[in-house]
């Protein structure tokens, strides 16, 4: 096979490759990291190159425009090498930083009534044992163990070959007296001995903090929370996007991605861990602690986002019929995980219902404590996916619609992140047609995220921009509305005004896939309602969870047609309610056992399998619903308008 | 620092080496590999190597004599570099195989009524799976736990990460049909789970051998019996020197070594695995079967060696006031141990009672069945050292008295391993005082083992060639007694007729070190009948186990006052009693118990704490005793000769 050379602008040498090379494979060997949001798929098109010199084989264009290939344009994931050729790889669009828990941490309470001594599975001893002699040669682990019983009241105690290596030294450095740290029985093995987690030579002041963390691993954003065990305290609150982004931006790309081989789904691991590990660093240099002093974790997050952290094959998630390997992992160590804590610690990942209903949602039940309340609560938590749960301290039903990252500004054409930059809310005057906006960060807009696009949606319908069914009216009397390249668009900013210098408009297409979310959330909605015979109407409080919920207007919302139609106090935002779950089930043994509880307790509901999703779904394909009745208050301002 | 040039004459290149540097050191740079039987420590001479050229700094010259000296003979694990040298060194002894069990396999007989179905810990189960629909989205652990429970009536299960990343796939090749292997609760966990050590797609036929392996970690041998657990049969038996023997033939010179620091103690780890992971290859060979097959292994051992090949730090087994680490090690697994077996395989290492009552002497105990016997028994299990039980079904006291490596032919000027080549067994003419010999292997004699010893001790004895104190009378009518270098010495065989061109004789220093360690095998019975009040007379059986019953004659080792004075019919040889106790555990679960009720019941009598044992040892220094109505039958033989 023929060899060629791939010279990249931005690599100090060119790589030589065989025929038959992928370019994103020749970036990689070059030194050039190229991202590949949607796992390779040639799906998102954000691998887009340039070829200056030389051509490429290209398996597919999609996302790209004649223009583009015209222009040399390939989708590096998608564009095979063939010859010699020369590349352009055009600045990757740079993620800012826009995560609110770095900035100001959310106020966290410790439970009332909260005591280490009962309510906390991991406690610490101060032990002070008699040193053998030639009338007592007791070993080692049996001298501790006798210490144990009669000093903390532990009858069995079970350690790991590692800890046996130490425990000698220990003892004898320490000249016998210690502090052993252990954990109780967990969840999985009720009937288990105690586990030694720590032993460490002396004495340590009771009121010296005693480490754990609460991480949510999300799709976009891991969040971490470190915790002092004895006071219930969060210490420190961190987050940081995803390592594992730059392979896939839903879950559906990084399973395709992980189920390529082995070494990718380690791959995938390692990203992950890389995230977590970094703000364990992070947050432990904050309260100056190591990592390594770290004794137990309790991760929450979505289906997905557990399998690829613990390396299990995530494949089955994505096929029908949708199952996941495991829902209720057993307790693990921080060695078996990889995480930088102590190899010992307890890592506790909470339960699942479902592929797409993880441990995110049963945290979030959890920490809305509506699976407690008298009252009928629906609980959302948008994302990629739409995930809710309905019910009551009585029952609870669950499902996941496939909402699509629109929401997310993915696969719209002017779509981005909620990060500096973005447009996240828009007036237009119902006379003029003209739009106001504001921008994150107060800077040129470059293109809008979710709350912008909801917001800019309601706004539209709401002036008569587009019709119930979402068409645009070209025929107005204003420049804002036009036939573009795509068919019918409104521009929201003019070139001059943006930092892409590009107009920044909304069309047809964008309005169909924001139309297609909405449609898929608010169906689910009206599925689990009809599952159980409750009129939504008679949804006492909702509860919005995630990052979504951070940024909406609830007006706006229900304008649409994505939120119920009812009294705006019934709604409340409650944060990240995944990492806030994990720190109540860190602190508490009766709530890790209630997360199971509430795990079981959830019937989940299949759409794919549910012929009433599919009406429902149709039904609400327009604004802000087939049935004006469901939404009175924005009936109230249509015709108002009129 | 200065440099210099080592050349060993066996090596391909010269090595450049810092002032400094110890010989070994720079023979391990040059890959020359030197025994250090001793563990570097200059006490054994082994590792005498000869300057041709240059000269060292000798730190030690112990075991060489004036000539050697002159010779230019150095130890190289005491002899610095100082400037260029030339080293010549000498063949080592090559240790040449004498495993009895890797010719003839010992009898084994599979304990009568074995049940794998009622006595096996580890079981094997076909199952056959709901495969999961729209219907049913039950997640795949979950889905075998139900199966488990309702086809194998297993409650309670756990998995280990590994093994749950491998579930969802082994599930589907086997299109829902596996064959399942299980460990239930062990011993030291009685109330936890069972734990899936392995998935299987399809079924397996339930005859297919499920295998197991019972480990004896010797000192000197390592011998692994590869068991089908469900015939409960011994399929191969495989024996190979513990390649530990390069860093110390001693478990004390052991200690010493591992002791040095963390890589010294992996080392042996390494080492010791290495050896059982070969008979592991071997062994499965035979069956064509592979390591990886081995679900389960049961290890017996002395405490220094299961703590070496656990890479427990054993520095306080030799360290007043003498305690292991750990007596009762947890059941572990393959991959913790580092075995070449399943990773997820049990292995369980038997109990000990003390530093130096190991699992061996539990397992022997075991196998012996003196615990359950009405009568009283004294079971011994010479090698370095002289452990010993006495008891019944009601009792168990025991102790080990360092004896010394002398019957193993160690630290005797001509004194040999049992290999070929070693004088086995010695005759002498009452009236010429002309030895007739019996060597191993029927070749010239290269010098004397331990049977070899106790014959010729007993010989010279009874012949009057000593005294009861041991003395050499060099006044005896005959040229093979005389005084020699090293005083006075008796001729067993003439240069001419031996494998060294030398004379091969036993000075009255070799005879002093067999006094020693015969008067502390002899005394430690002692101690233990008076610590119960029973005299010695009144044991009813004395079993013989490990490799020295093999060799000895019971009439000359009773001559000597090694072994107590009764009719021979008492004493029976049990051969390998640790690995045939190790087998035993391995098949059946309440024999397991019955190894832990073992070491629980016996009390440990230690000898260095102990006054009665010096004034024993002190008596016993005489042949055959001080007291010599101890030793009737010795009585009425020299009272014939006279």
């Amino acid at each position: 096979m023929a060899d060629h050379t791939v010279t990249f602008d931005v690599a100090p040498h060119p790589v030589t490759v065989p025929t038959g090379t992928l370019l994103v494979e020749a970036a990689q060997l070059a030194g050039v990291e190229i991202m590949q949001p949607c796992g390779g798929q040639g799906r998102c098109g954000r691998c887009a190159v340039q070829i200056t010199s030389g051509t490429v084989r290209r398996r597919s264009t999609l996302r790209l425009s004649a223009e583009d290939i015209a222009a040399g344009y390939a989708l590096a994931c998608q564009s095979v090498v063939e010859g010699d050729i020369s590349v352009h790889v055009p600045p990757q669009e740079k993620i800012e930083r826009r995560l609110t828990t770095e900035r100001t941490a959310a106020e966290v309470t410790v439970p009332a009534g909260y005591d280490p001594l009962i309510h906390q599975s991991v406690r610490r001893y101060a032990l002070t044992l008699t040193p053998p002699s030639l009338e007592d040669q007791t070993d080692d682990w049996t001298r501790l163990q006798i210490a144990l019983r009669q000093q903390a009241g532990i009858e069995q105690v079970q350690a790991s070959l590692d800890t046996l290596r130490r425990i000698g030294s220990v003892l004898r450095e320490g000249d016998w007296r210690v502090t052993a740290t252990l954990a109780a029985s967990s969840w999985d093995c009720p009937n288990c001995p105690a586990r030694l987690i720590d032993l460490r030579a002396g004495h340590i002041a009771p009121d010296e903090p005693l480490w754990g963390a609460a991480i949510d691993v999300g799709t976009t954003t891991v969040t971490l929370w470190l915790v002092d065990l004895i006071s219930g305290e969060v210490r420190a609150q961190v987050a940081e996007y995803n390592s594992q982004i730059a392979r896939g931006e839903d879950v559906i790309s990084r399973i395709i991605y992980a189920s390529k081989d082995d070494e990718n789904r380690a791959e995938m691991q390692r990203l992950v861990l890389g995230t977590i590990n970094e703000l364990l660093e992070t947050a432990c240099k904050r309260v100056k602690a190591e990592p390594r002093e770290v004794v137990k974790a309790t991760i929450a997050g979505n289906s997905t986002m557990i399998h690829l952290l613990l390396g299990i094959p995530a494949e089955s998630i994505r096929l029908m019929p949708f199952v996941t390997a495991v829902n209720h992992v057993p307790t693990l160590s921080g060695r078996e995980v990889g995480l930088a804590m102590h190899p010992e610690g307890v890592v506790d990942c909470l339960p699942g219902v479902a592929s797409y209903v993880g441990a995110d949602i049963t945290a979030g039940v959890l920490s809305s404590g509506m699976d407690d309340a008298d009252r009928i609560t629906l609980f959302i938590d948008v994302g990629t996916n739409g995930e809710m749960v309905l019910g009551s301290s009585e029952w609870l039903v669950t499902c996941a619609c496939s909402a699509g990252p629109a929401f997310e500004g993915a696969g719209m054409r002017y779509g981005m992140r909620a990060t500096t930059g973005a447009i996240e809310e828009v007036w237009i005057n119902a006379e003029t047609f003209e739009p106001t906006y504001r921008v994150i960060g107060g800077v040129k807009p470059r293109g809008l995220c979710g709350s912008g696009l909801i917001s800019l949606l309601a706004e539209m319908f709401l002036t008569g921009v587009i019709d119930k069914a979402g068409h645009i009216n070209v025929h107005l009397p204003t420049p804002r509305t036009r036939l573009g390249e795509h068919g019918p668009e409104y521009v929201i900013a003019w070139a001059d005004e943006t930092a892409i210098g590009q107009d920044i408009a909304i069309t047809n297409v964008d309005i169909d896939n924001l139309l297609r979310a909405k449609a898929a959330i608010y169906a689910g909605f009206t599925v689990l309602a009809d599952s159980v015979g409750v009129p939504l109407e008679m949804v006492e409080q909702v509860l919005i969870g995630g990052s979504f919920g951070k940024y909406i207007n609830v007006e706006k919302a229900v304008e649409i047609g994505l939120l119920p139609d009812m009294p705006w106090e019934r709604f409340h935002f409650l944060g990240n309610t995944s990492v806030k779950g994990a720190y109540l089930a860190l602190l508490d043994t009766r709530l890790r056992e209630r997360v199971r509880d509430i795990a079981s307790r959830m019937t989940y509901i299949e759409l794919s399998a549910d012929n009433t999703f599919y009406e429902a779904f149709m039904s609400a394909l327009f604004l802000p619903h087939t049935d004006l009745s469901r939404f009175p208050s924005v009936e109230a301002a249509v015709l108002n308008k009129d």
